[in-house]
């Protein structure tokens, strides 16, 4: 069962594959670049999509279902769009028994079929903001994938929303990415920088395409979400306009925004180790294991013992008792540990003679006698303290491995050693950009918010112009 | 806004797309025979989906997602199963600007991906039972489709179960088929039949297929539910066997079983009258919608003692206040009409002085003036009466429509007439099934449990022959 684990010292690709496959988050299916989300990895993205439902809600969204399959005509309807999505899709030529008169995309993203019912939706300013949601399978045609962060099939959310100003529709988007950030911080604990793409690295269609970008424990960026002010791109493309208040007509303001089960590979890459995934408690499908220690002869006393905790904690925690008597306790605790359950509590014949148990923090491997009455509250605070802790890891491990840089020398250095978030002074010309990821093979992953400030006075890492933007630098998934 | 809703009596199929569109459930979308899921639409779904998952859970089924896509290769290993499903396939020929070696099929269900899974998860008896759910779209290409009832994608669950045993599947088989039932029944206040289905209706590679199935309003049978027990017939196609307890080697037993967003539309038609729709209580998005009536001078008044109620209720029921002065009140009782909320409550300035509200069900049009003080627990209370009322109502109109048969020209001039559902004793035989199907458009929507005990010494009312079954007959969707 339990297999090997890869060490990360020895590869972190191995390492990292190792977990979803053995941890059985996730197989290869039979479809190349497509994947099996195994129950325990489902469990894991269900828990996401319910806490980011509950904050789309909260900020006044509403869900609908637009279709799968897109005519190739809409996509061409907006030039950057269908530049950007055209050579990943998959296309539909036959349905019924017939060849289609038309081909049928599968969507890779849903900007246009949406924007071609909100011309039917939208007339007047009473008629906005729009604001819908999608949880859906997109379709991506990939040649280098990855189980959860780069899949030709994946899931997600796309918010789709509609506005009467461009303020309205860049509020809207920058509300979404504070949004990702808070969810990324406070239920992934995971940190992340916040801010907007370089023109080479938006969306092929937004005007401006911010994102959430975390660091992974190789030191690559993750981009775990993206949000795109559209400007009027789609509403020209699809000819959506309404009536002003004012009694004028205008094209209708645009958004979108989403969050991927990428999500699902950039939790298991920031927190797990080499025993297996580490879950942050909040989006944990188990949050306690009991694993009762016994031999033939005490084993009905401490069944009893495991069972009463058990029946105690259920009604406050997501909680398993673990009596299975075909393996031994220490084949019970790898096994928990390797699924990232975070605190496992371990009871024998001994523990029952003092009234206590043994609570066991899958982040740190600490062991915590606690007096069995206390159990119930002691395993409250302790899911909260691994919560803020596997945070506090993550942002000590960043800051330690974001540097700042102000020559071309350092810069290629600090790639060529163990790299990490490289923050420098960058002229902003699509040149420096594109020398930078020849030479290094790192990318801008989001220029801060109030970057231009701070380059002020500044020169660019890459030609000694002057610098109009600090941007952070790193590899990237 | 609120269009004409063409009457039931002039044309049943128009008042169902009349309510579909007018209370926004749906829309037509751009590519043939798919539909837009719209907000309200949508919201009913959820509340579907939530109470169904959480089922499916209690009954320790975890959920997963498995690919769209499946290697037309795959389809044609189950002999029933190609002949039934191929010709309804959407085929992906091009992926990444290249024509793929093989084709893939957009799934019309996903037995043979997932049996294609097991056989690398189960070895032994130890990997059993397996108890799986995905939801998800599937397309089926469909020449004449219907808003919900009938579209080329759709939205549904599936279930696919495996088992040690032909006992245990077919316990499971009709523990989902009872989970369905209690389903219809007590969110959806929809009396189900549930039996078998005959040979001829049954799911393309199953051993059995059972069914619940309602009577609509217009009295044709709506199949709600589908529950199979597929024998060995997958594990066979894909070679999955294992280890049994006692050392020797067998091939999985399976199931599988599944409800789509064609729940909707049965709602919809089940309940809704020429006002538009009408919502259980259970699965209604909003289950009340306070409706200030005011002039200029007492607005502030009114929407004081309005919004008051308002938070009062807040934490108990899904509420809202129209406070919106573009409309009128009489205005605003239609739309919540047509949107189906099950309780409006009006208040004015009168109902202010005498400190009361006036509620009013939406199911009988019934107003009842209560002190506002006791409105939070009436409302609880008329809530339930509602859907049991609509369950009452719905049962009596199936009963009423139910015809015990023992001639062939009684069933003849019964679905010649209003028709409905016909219980006659049936041969057993194919030939009698398609005569009926041909001269009268009405199938065999149902074997009920028992049927066989019952149908001794009858004859079949097509043939004169003796007797194996009582059938229910009728027309359908």
């Amino acid at each position: 069962m339990a297999e090997r684990i890869t060490p990360r010292s020895e590869s972190y690709s191995d390492w990292y594959v190792d977990i979803v496959l053995n941890a059985q988050l996730a197989d290869y299916s039979p479809v190349k670049g497509t994947m099996v989300i195994r129950p325990r990895g489902y469990a894991v993205w269900e828990r996401m999509q319910s806490a980011l439902d509950a904050m789309f809600k909260e900020t006044g969204h509403q869900n609908a279902y637009f279709p799968l399959l897109i005519p190739e005509s809409f996509l061409k309807k907006e030039a950057e769009h269908v530049e950007g999505f055209a050579p990943e899709c998959a296309v539909v030529t036959h349905g019924g028994g017939e060849e289609l008169e038309e081909p049928l995309v599968i969507r890779p993203t849903s900007e246009t079929i949406i924007w071609s019912m909100y011309k039917k939706w939208i007339q007047s300013y009473r008629d906005l903001p729009l604001l819908i949601n999608q949880w859906c399978n997109v379709l991506r045609w990939e040649k280098r994938t990855r189980l959860f962060l780069r899949t030709t099939e994946f899931l997600w959310q796309e918010g789709h929303t509609a506005h009467a100003s461009a303020e309205e529709a860049r509020e809207e988007t920058l509300r979404m990415l504070e949004v990702y950030r808070r969810f990324a911080e406070e239920y992934m604990a995971l940190p992340v920088l916040t801010g907007v793409k370089s023109e080479a690295e938006k969306f092929a269609g937004a005007v401006n395409t911010y994102a959430i970008e975390a660091m992974m424990q190789d030191r690559k960026a993750l981009q775990a979400g993206t949000s795109h002010f559209l400007g009027q791109n789609f509403a020209k493309a699809f000819d959506v306009t309404f009536q002003t208040a004012e009694g004028g007509l205008d094209h209708v303001w645009a958004t979108s925004w989403g969050v991927s089960t990428r999500l699902v590979g950039a939790l298991i890459m920031a927190h797990s180790d080499d025993k297996g995934l580490v879950l942050p408690p909040k989006l944990a499908p188990v949050e306690v294991a009991i694993v009762p220690i016994f031999k033939n002869q005490t084993k009905t006393e401490v069944l009893a013992y495991a069972d009463k905790l058990n029946q105690t904690l259920k009604g406050s925690y997501r909680v398993v008792l673990d009596a299975d008597d075909n393996n031994s306790p220490g084949w019970k605790f790898s096994q928990w540990e390797l699924y990232g359950v975070p605190i496992r509590v371990e009871c024998g014949p001994k523990d029952m003679q003092n009234n206590q148990v043994v609570l066991v923090r899958r982040d740190s491997g600490e062991k915590l006698p606690v007096a069995i009455s206390e159990a119930p509250q002691r395993i409250g605070v302790l899911l909260q303290q691994i919560q803020q802790s596997l945070y506090d890891r993550a942002l000590e491990f960043r800051e330690a491995n974001t540097r700042d840089i102000d020559n071309y020398d350092d810069l290629l250095a600090f790639f060529e050693n163990d790299g990490g978030f490289a923050r420098a002074a960058w002229s902003g010309s699509v040149e420096s950009e594109a020398r930078i990821k020849a030479e290094t093979k790192a990318t801008i992953r989001v220029l801060p918010f109030g970057n231009e400030q701070e380059a002020a006075g500044k020169r660019c890492v890459v030609t000694g112009e002057p610098a109009r933007h600090m941007a952070i630098f790193a590899r990237s998934y």
